[in-house]
């Protein structure tokens, strides 16, 4: 009633009865940072929101910087944020909007989405940030169109999602396509997991640097240690760094890159037979370092996937380092406009 | 116009024009034998339609002997058969109603469905046989009201099904949950499908008699073979026996049997990760023979999976032999449903 009493007064001004056009907010939540963009019902990004930086990692201080990015991206004109989508390196409940389980972060079960809703008076939809990446690329980047596809999300971590059939495969607990943590030597290395083979603990950004250390140590116990880039000094290499060491040609990261290699084409291999998605999209910080890993996955699976599997598709992302903000907008825009609907 | 007028002279007994009750004909096609049963709308099974074997697996002679299962069981009484559903071991086209490539028959591309849709006249779809036993657990077995459920096969060969959300995932060449062939040891043990370290390679039927083979072998090479149950003459064991040896106390088998279960578990893990299930339900002749593998797949997921994923439930499948050709009449049944709404 209110409401219709402030459009009459309004009446003589057309142009102010307009609603500002939809917004969405989407925020991507990693293990060392967090950031935010402003997207229109197209998924173009109107306004970065910036970011932050987890210097402490407590939840009170992130969500409290996370509230910020909020109010930054509220702010935004023109337009006006409808809803807001959060990815998390996190396991979480979708339904519920929590953070179940946050390795990177050391997060228990937090109430993230409840907590931004209320802060933001908006509906607030939070997911993996594997499948918000997933769902950015299907909608706006190397998957739209596609009935299915399987976005594998190499990082540090090693995340995925996958379209099943035109939606969103959430799974029972909301951890669909985590196959970071599918066994690849069954009974090998220890995951961060606490379990053993994860395919993480192979081709997982900390995985790579972690092998590199300890084929360094081999090499200086062995006294053969080559001139090479990899400073045998140095305590801990980042994967990037491993992965800068084996195109300058050092023999040790070389030999790392290409195990690497080969745990990533056999478990793509996997995942083309197991999930049949007709199209894979590689997503994640990782593909930047090691751009030659998408021809050698496609190889992989032309060469030693099922006859029908072998036809799936081999796609770099698009959206980059968007991917996962952009997802996270336009899938809780899906969802605003379900419920609209 | 002839059906009309024919009801009009039936007139006079009306219990005459009731539609005989509706029937569903499911017909499991593995790779020795073929057999048929007809269910009623609830899935009970009303008939069985027979058995038969392959002798020969050339396609026209599989083929013909099926054809014949299918008149079998339009034959029965009473009830009408409504739809056909076929459940077969191999790739599929579940669109076209096409077998793609089966293994175990040796065939590649043979257009079965719309084989037998002209025979009889009625609506078929094809579906691959492990998808089917998921489906008929889903609908009448232990998978029953749930909304997603991965059902797990355990054969000869190793493969799998799921339901996503209330639906049957076909992927998009129809091969969704073929995870016989994702990678658990990678570059490790040839499997038949030509990639290495298939899961399949390491718990298919095939690969635990040929295991047992090679250890037989080892133990007689390095001259300090037991007195056990293996008969360290025979050529060939199967799955099935070793087994049985296993529980008779054969000390090669007893390891055999172990590192198996080792591997069972593991890929199970992964698949409790990547596929979120909630439930596993484990199905095929496999089971029977080792039934300590539902614990042992069990307690693995409890203590190995994500946190959440933990709380996977493991059941085996209620359906026994029938899955595969119940499920494939349900699916027939829910099928003809959907076209007729």
């Amino acid at each position: 009633m209110r409401r219709g009493v402030r459009r009459t007064t309004d009446g003589g001004r057309p142009s102010r009865r307009r609603r500002p056009p939809a917004r969405f907010l989407g925020i991507d939540i990693g293990g060392t940072k967090a950031s935010a963009v402003v997207v229109d019902r197209t998924g173009r990004i109107r306004h970065r929101a910036g970011t932050v930086l987890h210097d402490r990692k407590d939840p009170p201080t992130v969500v409290a910087r996370i509230l910020r990015l909020v109010d930054a991206g509220l702010a935004a004109r023109p337009g006006s944020v409808r809803a807001i989508g959060v990815g998390v390196a996190a396991q979480v409940d979708s339904r519920q909007g929590l953070v179940l389980h946050a390795g990177n972060l050391g997060w228990g079960r937090v109430a993230l989405g409840p907590r931004i809703a209320r802060h933001a008076d908006r509906p607030v939809r939070l997911i993996n940030d594997a499948m918000a990446a997933t769902y950015g690329e299907w909608r706006v980047g190397a998957g739209r169109g596609a009935r299915h596809v399987f976005g594998l999300s190499l990082g540090t971590g090693v995340g995925g999602g996958m379209i099943v059939d035109g939606r969103l495969a959430l799974g029972s607990h909301g951890a669909f396509g985590e196959v970071g943590h599918m066994t690849i030597v069954s009974g090998g290395r220890p995951c961060t997991c606490g379990h053993r083979g994860c395919w993480e603990a192979y081709v997982g950004g900390w995985a790579v640097a972690e092998r590199a250390r300890e084929a360094v140590r081999a090499e200086r116990r062995s006294g053969r240690l080559p001139v090479g880039f990899l400073d045998p000094r140095a305590r801990q290499w980042t994967a990037r760094q491993v992965f800068a060491a084996h195109r300058a040609g050092d023999p040790i990261a070389r030999r790392v890159v290409r195990e690497t290699l080969d745990h990533l084409a056999n478990g793509a291999v996997g995942i083309a037979n197991a999930f049949d998605p007709g199209l894979i999209v590689l997503v994640g910080g990782w593909i930047a370092g090691l751009p030659e890993a998408v021809e050698r996955v496609r190889r992989a699976i032309r060469t030693s996937a099922q006859p029908t599997a072998a036809r799936t598709r081999v796609r770099a992302g698009l959206l980059g380092e968007d991917a996962v903000a952009v997802g996270a907008a336009l899938f809780a825009r899906d969802g605003a406009v379900a419920r609209a609907g």
